[in-house]
């Protein structure tokens, strides 16, 4: 089996140039087969409050409204993607950059409305995509892999009727990693603000180097893993029990020590 | 040879809702191997409009400023492609929505600096791409219509070297088509606002139907085609001169007649 790295970076590095820069080179050099999953950072805030769109919040989670999936569209899909695709072509990384609506690769399903919590009236998150096992069209992806393209995923899908809906990178990356694994043997890495999960919080060189099922369970009953770090462990382990070989979550600076085996935290079985 | 037709839409389709869907239904509806490529519209200047960010012209002519390439990036390579894309899908067409920097398929060269008619100092145009012979990388091209795609182009262009250009529809697929008529028969489809090359311009229904070089003279003598018309035709027939089978143009709305040889005016050797 083929090794394929899912690689997932998030507004820290996208909003911070030189973090950027100093990230692409490191992909670019990864050896192997490889997909980046970027989310979005402030320029799509910073554009919707420069075109006077208003944050519309329910019950403290923000709505994509048709303005707002505009916006999203605009920034995610056109300015952040093709800067980060042109950006890595000098490096010899031949990157294509694509939503889930390109080559049919990721469909999603548009939220359904939930019962608001007061009991009164419904919930409507707008065009936010949902993703299931199904997701992923791994046929296309293997086409495009074989081809030698390194694809770029903004985190823009479709519900395959024509209209494109907004949705969450992590599960992105995640149901990508999972849905390749039937093919190659797939890495699935976090980059995030730590350089992995660390035992002393104000220590960043207190990184455990290898979780398993039974270690996650006494780091959580010794209160190393508590609250947000919980539910992204959880996704973590759920993709590994769905066939990814291992997930890692570190820094993106460190990106370069992946092959040495040496970079953030590693899951696995 | 298989057949390839490469079909360039302005901001006069896109701009219009209906015409737009009616367009996609025919492109998706078309036979053969196939490539779109779209212009602007008038979003970007609304865009940049409702972002204060004014318009800046040298000798008649838009410079592409830092924050124009920005705005055009946005709307032209996300908004619109990723909308066209999503619309292509459910009509049956495995659309791929691509830039010139997406799998380093269409590499152009900043316009230079050029002394300003006054004879006081230069003319710079901005981040504005010119294109030539080798611009597209067929071979890449060959790959993604080889995997089943149809690629669906914005007008927006890298150099190579980590920075993105506005560049011409037209000329993009213009240069676009001249690249791959090496292993395809391509025809080349400029949809504009009438029905053709018209005998009497007020009547839409007197369409010439196929000129020639030697027609082509005649038509110009007689004073049937003028003006803003001449760089166009002289442009299709260079197409054509450098292998291009057939070049047409016509209205987007009877695109269904190419495959019935009845779509506009077809320009032959």
């Amino acid at each position: 089996m083929n090794r394929l790295t899912v690689i997932k970076i998030g507004g820290n590095v996208i909003d911070n140039p030189v973090s950027l820069d100093a990230f692409l080179k490191d992909f670019a050099a990864l050896e192997g087969l490889k997909i980046l999953v970027h989310g979005g950072g402030k320029i799509a805030t910073k554009l919707a409050a420069d075109l006077g769109i208003e944050a519309q919040l329910v019950e403290g989670r923000r709505v994509t409204d048709e303005e707002s999936l505009r916006v999203v569209t605009m920034v995610y899909a056109g300015l952040i993607n093709k800067d980060i695709v042109a950006r890595l072509q000098p490096l010899g990384c031949n990157a294509i950059g694509l939503s889930g609506a390109d080559a049919n690769l990721i469909t999603a399903t548009k939220r359904p409305l939930k019962a608001h919590p007061s009991g009164q009236g419904m919930i409507d998150y707008g065009f936010v995509g949902d993703l299931n096992d199904d997701s992923v069209n791994s046929d296309q992806m293997t086409k495009l892999l074989d081809a030698g393209f390194s694809p770029v995923f903004s985190a823009i899908t479709h519900d395959g009727q024509g209209h494109l809906l907004n949705t969450n990178a992590d599960t992105i990356a995640s149901v990508i990693a999972v849905a390749m694994a039937k093919m190659y043997e797939v890495s699935l890495v976090y980059c995030f603000e730590k350089k992995g999960v660390l035992t002393d919080i104000s220590d960043e060189d207190s990184v455990v180097r290898e979780i398993n099922p039974g270690t996650y369970n006494k780091l959580k009953e010794g209160g190393i893993i508590y609250e947000g770090m919980i539910p992204k462990m959880d996704n973590a382990f759920q993709a590994i029990e769905a066939g990814v070989s291992d997930v890692y979550i570190g820094r993106s600076d460190e990106l370069a020590c992946l092959n040495k085996q040496t970079f953030g935290t590693r899951l696995t079985h």
